[in-house]
């Protein structure tokens, strides 16, 4: 797997799929750049899901993250894009994706998006 | 769009309609006027909703949260109006706004409301 | 309306009658007096409804509050009184009253009393 | 009615038996010894509980939780052993204790017991 | 018992099968090594349980948890593990078992496994 | 000793006089009355001193306190007036004494004096 | 006095001339108008001051507060203003006035300034 | 080393005498009686020092503490006495003792006693 | 002036030349590029300064600290040449520069440089 | 540099040696043995430091510390040999190591050593 970032997302089976259990992953560490005025933005994304078959792999979610770092995004697309390249990576039973972004003209914005919605 | 107090809310289309995600914007600067005294109040407001075929646009909502600032504003009263500007601007599936407002008497008051209520 | 405490409530119209929303005022000054040793206690007391026809009024809010300075009362009963005025002077539709007291022979107490309950 | 450790707990009137409303106690100042080691065991203690016809008369309380720091008691037990006590003492609607032990061999151990279980 | 790390979970009898009581026991404290790298990884342990006629001894959790110190364990995979070897020692009513682990890659993990799933 | 609101504060002998150590003596519960308006204010005070050959007495600190419960006191001087009966009760070595009033007119006070000053 | 904006700060006599103490007035209500953008800014204030022979009147520091409202003002400016013209209002012995101003462009800012500087 | 509550400190070598360095211990878990009224008192007590020749031994320091369980104890006196028999056991170049009480009367106190003084 | 990231810094003139007075810009918001791993590091950014005869433009200094985005940039290093660039461009009469960078290797780094060193 | 545990300290060197700055490095995640019951111990270690010419290499201070999870180790002892073993590695003007352990039998220890001492 190279380190480069890359909108790849890795699985790897899932050692205990009998059973329904949780995973989160946190990540402070998420930008892209604003798509009116090019300017970066930054947020904090969290991944929780009840995997089915197959778990994420992590490097290849920590270099699926930074591929947004040159990109333009909005802040409800990119939460839902997020959502449905994990779907099809790893069809979960559940996930929930949610992106804190930091203040932009006094708001603050806060978007979860989830499978099933 | 101007960069001054308006009372117009613009909405942008959904990129995701057929999902039922939540969107937060949280802003703690909004300030109008006490329609007892004519004194400043001060409150966070947050608004959180589920899109359908818009959301709203945040520039627009900053200069919207703005064009209260020298306005009589009661703690209730205001709240809903917020809540009925943005359900005319959008028409979400869901939506909450909460006002936090600063201690007054000794007394802080939060007021919430939602649609459907 | 004076400044002075009074048991006294006094009841705004609802400017929004026809939305089930809720309102919350929260006060850290609320102070009676201990029927058993008639020393000072203190408590904070929280006030969260959702008005049907009225409001209460802020100000008689405040001093209905200071009237219980030089009362003796004990915890669980001046809860339940504040629910009782407050439900005779407004009819809300539901309302829970929260009172949090300093630590008495170290132990905390908190009384918490709702309509309907 | 004495001041130094006992047992009995006693009873007081319900001023208000006709609501269900809830009185949680919270103490951070419980201590017993371990039955394994004979050393001082420190735990936070909370009981929440709906009254019926009676409230716990809180100087009872405070010698009763006092009576434990001589004794041998486990975690589970101890616990279950107050809920009973104060179960028999005033039959109440509903109970819950919850006691927060500090950390023994890096394991800090919470046990929660309520009626009806 | 010994005092070394030991995959062998105790049980002691629950002095009150008659009821359904929660037990919670929380380590900080617990180290077993990456199975991609080797290195050591850091994670804190939360176990969440209704006891049926048994408990799990303290001290023999304790060095359960230690066994893993030199052992290779993915992170999924051990929450399971814990899960399942608990259920085998005191088959308990319910269970939860939640890792929450360091940070690696600007990502932190937290696995929940519940039994039933 | 009576259980009264009295200005008058005990001394007992400093068991410790050989050494320059420091009490600080916390309370969340002052309260007193504006001297403009009649209304209530409140206030946290925080009470530090090396002692000399006299202590102040804890229980004649609390009755202290509660005198001024229907007294008018402005911020600035009421706490000059503290740390004055303070010196005259105990002349300790060294004192500090902090007022730190709730919000009013939406501005926070804090008054510090000391001795030697 | 008026209930308006003013930029009149009264005095009042310090009751405790004789000793140096200190008063810390704060407040999270400061807004005033960005002078490149027009659009609102908003910060908390932070007044502390050993008093010479004069006392700042609250009610007139929070109405001079409230006068900076419609005023176009840079952060580091406005502070130094503040500053002056409390220096010229009640000629304290020290004083430090320290703005925090709401996030703009990513970036936090506060200004401290103090008096001798 | 015997497991039961004794005033007798140990002392093991230093070993880095020849630099001073600083050694904090604290305990949430002391409790002793109040003089006055027989009833349980409860502190968290922090011991710093920069050792001479000789470090306490840390399980003598747990007994040591513990030896105050069935005790009378005035908050000042208690805390130097610790302070004075650390002296005596370890002759430490520096030392602090902080003790900090649980309220009684709605006052928390804190005592801080240091060698030298 | 762009909004395109540069190592441009401007000076506006400081209104208030004849106070030492103290300006604190906090940015949440700085990336740069790991020199060894090409990977992305994320810090947070402090600057405090007394300013002589300039102050920094705050847009500016948005776009200088966006302009390390895409460079690789040691935790060290880049903290001096931050602190060398400002001192180049306004001359403050004291100014220091920290780095808070996100865990690393279970290592998070703080880097503190200040002139006159 | 290999990925094993490894006592050996690597440096880089300073690129801005004409400064006396500041470099913090925070590792949460230290474990050793406890040299009485092989029992393991978990601290909090910050190193602070002031460079010379020479700066520690980051990925050799994880490994330095990642080779004590198998040795027995007492707190004081452990916090003076890391800090001696990188005054060796490097030089530095100033450096303080801070060893933050995790509560047995009831005691916090924090041990604190720098150098000049």
């Amino acid at each position: 797997m190279p380190s480069t970032p890359s909108k790849e997302l890795f699985a790897v089976d899932n050692p205990h799929p009998g059973r329904d259990y949780e995973v989160r992953c946190e990540s402070p560490e998420f930008t892209c750049l604003c798509p009116m005025t090019g300017q970066p933005d930054f947020a904090e994304v969290d991944i929780t899901y009840v995997p089915d078959a197959k778990l994420v792999e992590l490097k290849s979610l920590k270099l699926y993250l930074w591929s947004y770092r040159d990109e333009g995004a909005f802040h409800e697309d990119v939460t839902n894009r997020i959502l449905d390249d994990l779907l099809a990576a790893i069809a979960p039973r559940r996930m929930t994706v949610q992106t804190r972004w930091n203040v932009r003209g006094g708001i603050t914005t806060v978007v979860t998006a989830s499978h099933p919605g």
